[in-house]
């Protein structure tokens, strides 16, 4: 049976936008392995979760992955917490958080505190700490990420976030989202750890040498994405596919960690513009035969869009592209069943996840092709794959190797 | 009103074949025919069930005449049997069944007895039997192929197979599905019907002869698809379509007749690459304008896939394609609306029925044109009809014929 290799470009899908002359990111860049990649394939419009859902990288994963995010979605915190490292448990709740600025009159002025290098140096003040009872883990993620985990008895996730999610707003407070007890007993261990890792931030050396330099001191943590972690079928138990995931940032570990899929680290996968897209793409040639199906993430696409950077974004995909050369011949010669999309759009010039299609080609064995002989959102328009939705692609997938289970005799 | 005409050829969906210069069998063959009413007419790609469904032949007719399998399937057994004209009663419990021939340590090596050409003299030496007070109704199909049917009471359907389904296995006994008593007692009935074949079958002079010529023998029966019969609505019922079948095959002269249809005998219709496809296309002719609903069934270009031949499917098709030209000028007037397609794709490489889609297209009365001009898989892909699902056929063939019930006002 041939190995499927699914690669997503976080948030590659975009706008016309005017600095590249209205064309997309992906369409001005130059980009010959995926446009070939196009012609010896089939492409379409890819719709991750339903047409105009706005997703969110999380459940448009599980979505593209075909676990419906309506039934096992149960907030980012506990995702992001597994790819930190964090051995989630059930009666856990957990949050995804960043280390942001506030002024003094706790006004919030940058919600990634600058995207500082590291979080590690906070993250260990408040990891370990005790609060009524309640241990808090916290683990660093990538730049001003942050995962913290709540261990104790009588918790629950029905608690709010304390991220304004825009700036200039007040950083909130956490309260209940029920009547219940536990949820209110939440909501007070978020408040009173929220104003311990204030206390213990703003005099951290690190923000001193920050203010010196005239850059933003990470003196707050935001929380949210409050969940617990729901129970999940493993991939190789739901579609029998051995699988394997390489990626950089913690999330999409942390997703394919709880699918069961094997974490496969590569040396300078950071998640970042600079990651080592050739390294991964090579150790996921060299997974093969022994996996069935590989799950490479490649994130700078997304990141580049929320910052505004069109331009960087063309030029992130054109480096990304000359690391695919390897793949074309296994495509030519049917070893392989490639697939390149994105977990969603992300309009670099409003900044901000869209509900647009994303462009999707499939190509090597069993595909039939179609004319479409570029990589874009518009060039995908006339692909023989048509609208497709992110819960039809795995069955689509299992069906080129020939193992879907027959329906009726 | 404008008469219907349904043509399924079976299985006619492929894969690009490297032997054909990777097009599909269908792409391939000559046809000027076909790819003439694809140009009269519409085109489009149909998934007759859903993205991702890999169907078998009867939920995929099930679908594609508007019954949907998930209400209405049971087991292809009953089917098979109506179409070989047993009367299938609701208390009965109906099979599927093969000539096989299994080793003497009852290890399965064909599971169609070398694809014998009749299955009479066998199905005799078991119509009529009663075992436990059950009685033993078999009736030969096409070649290897034998309907079963058990009548009496404490009869169920919850049985599992003893067709091992691949070679090199042994013969199954067939168990109970659930803890109820009538499952437990079919499932001994079942094994000893099995027994008591092997043993009547062994000895038959056919295989003695067939012995001597190094054919296999059809020494066993192998059972499959148990089924009570449904309750449904006829065709007339449900369309108010007075609907005719002409098909060679039992299974879908089965499910035409437990939909009311009339099933219209045409010499030399075998369901065979030899059958008589002009006298089809000339019979369904002549039922005009009788009847508002003809459906026409082609099986060989399913079974030759099946048996990894796509040369000859190729071939097939061309010899299949010189007799549609008198539908040619029918649709030139208006006289009729034609719909050409299929029930599902079957890969000559893989051999086996694949969730592909299949092309499709709808060409004379009210029927709004693309640019399509030739039958294909790849072709279709630029077919207005776009993509749609089996459900929705009959609808759109209904409302072509302005009968469409109105919804609102």
């Amino acid at each position: 049976m041939k190995p499927i290799i699914l690669v997503i470009f976080d948030g590659l899908g975009d706008r016309p936008i005017k600095v590249l002359n209205f064309q997309t990111p992906l369409e001005a860049a130059k980009k010959p392995n995926l446009d070939k990649l196009a012609e010896l394939g089939i492409t379409g419009l890819l719709h991750t979760i339903e047409r105009g859902v706005r997703p969110g990288s999380d459940v448009a994963h599980l979505s593209i992955l075909g676990y419906n995010p309506k039934f096992y979605y149960a907030g980012r915190g506990p995702f992001e917490a597994s790819g930190y490292g964090i051995k989630v448990q059930e009666s856990d709740v957990a949050f995804r958080g960043n280390l942001a600025t506030i002024d003094e009159n706790f006004i919030v002025i940058d919600r990634r505190a600058g995207r500082i290098e590291s979080s590690e140096a906070f993250a260990e003040l408040i990891d370990g700490l005790e609060i009524d009872g309640i241990k808090i883990i916290a683990k660093a993620g990538l730049n001003h990420r942050v995962a913290v985990v709540l261990r104790g008895k009588n918790l629950s996730d029905k608690v709010s976030d304390t991220d304004p999610h825009i700036i200039n707003q007040p950083l909130k407070k956490s309260y209940s989202l029920t009547e219940d007890d536990n949820s209110k007993f939440t909501a007070s261990i978020v408040n009173k750890l929220t104003e311990k890792a204030y206390r213990l931030f703003k005099k951290h050396p690190i923000n001193k040498e920050r203010e010196r330099k005239g850059l933003p001191p990470a003196n707050s943590l935001l929380l949210r994405g409050a969940g617990k972690m729901s129970k999940y079928e493993s991939f190789l138990e739901k579609y029998n596919l051995k699988a394997a995931c390489i990626a950089g940032a913690g999330l999409y570990k942390g997703i394919a960690k709880i699918l069961g899929m094997e974490i496969i680290e590569v040396e300078g996968a950071t998640g970042k513009t600079n990651t080592n897209i050739e390294g991964k793409i090579k150790k996921a040639i060299d997974l093969l035969p022994a996996y069935d199906f590989i799950f490479v993430h490649i994130k700078a696409t997304d990141s580049l869009s929320e910052d505004g950077k069109p331009i960087e974004k063309k030029l992130f995909i054109e480096k990304a592209d000359q690391f695919f050369t390897p793949l074309i011949s296994l495509v030519q010669n049917r070893e392989i069943i490639l697939t390149v999309t994105s977990d969603h759009s992300t309009a670099s010039d409003i900044k901000i996840h869209t509900a647009d299609e994303v462009p999707i080609l499939v190509a090597g064995f069993g595909v039939r092709t179609d004319k479409v002989n570029k990589f874009g959102e518009r060039s995908c328009q006339d692909g023989g794959l048509g609208h497709i939705e992110g819960a039809n692609l795995i069955d689509f997938l299992i069906n080129l190797r020939g193992e879907t289970k027959l329906y009726g005799n």
